[in-house]
């Protein structure tokens, strides 16, 4: 059902120096950057990796304001990681399998995600305290 | 200098149990299931993908004893997301590398990680937070 480790979101107080981070220490580079205004953050996605199955990403999360998902974990737990994103190649299906197990599902059915992606994340409390989010990827030049 | 995100460590109280909850929810399967009398851990490496440029692994984490570093992380925290590991081809060299930008490194150099593989711990107070690992993979049929 997984294709690979889609992203890995870190929560940031400033995104710009997060960046710089990222790209001085580990030579990423920035794939993109966008305000999610539903979600309530600005993020850039850094490629680690790719490969013709997909490619895996840093994703560094700064909140437009306090009161959003982002900006209350910064207050509760401090930086660090915030939660895990894994590819799938049909969301719908994949949200089907797995609500079937008995693990809640946040998003019913998927919504706008990164980079053109739809997603939905999955209930940490179902999954050892792990804030999952599942990731399909938009298909370029896709026929269908 | 990283060449994927090689696991996602997920501290957890019940090794089995979330074994068998990655295995029913999303269909991941058991590469090793190892004791790490150093790191103080019983831990298990759940394929998510392979290819080529090498693996990536959901990487469960079960203290052996209250008084490790993860032991720890489940009392101050409770369980999920522990830490990040990124794969790299020269682990010598990406320590090198990094320590010249001013990141700590836990480890000055390579120690034995799961799998056969060479690790080394970045300091997450120079990281945003974010416990890093760098994991240079065990060759298999390397000739040297």
């Amino acid at each position: 059902m997984l294709t690979r480790i889609d992203h890995l979101g870190i929560a940031c107080r400033d995104l710009d120096a997060a960046i710089a981070r990222y790209q001085s220490v580990f030579g990423l580079t920035v794939a993109s950057i966008e305000v999610n205004e539903v979600q309530g953050v600005r993020e850039a996605m850094l490629e680690v990796s790719g490969s013709p199955a997909g490619h895996s990403y840093v994703q560094l999360l700064e909140p437009l304001r306090p009161d959003t998902p982002v900006g209350r974990f910064l207050a509760r737990r401090g930086e660090g990681l915030h939660h895990v994103g894994y590819g799938v190649t049909d969301l719908t299906a994949a949200l089907a399998a797995i609500g079937a197990t008995g693990v809640r599902l946040i998003d019913e059915r998927p919504r706008h995600g990164s980079m053109g992606a739809a997603i939905a994340f999955l209930h940490p409390a179902d999954l050892g305290g792990v804030l999952t989010e599942l990731v399909q990827a938009r298909q370029v030049g896709a026929q269908s």
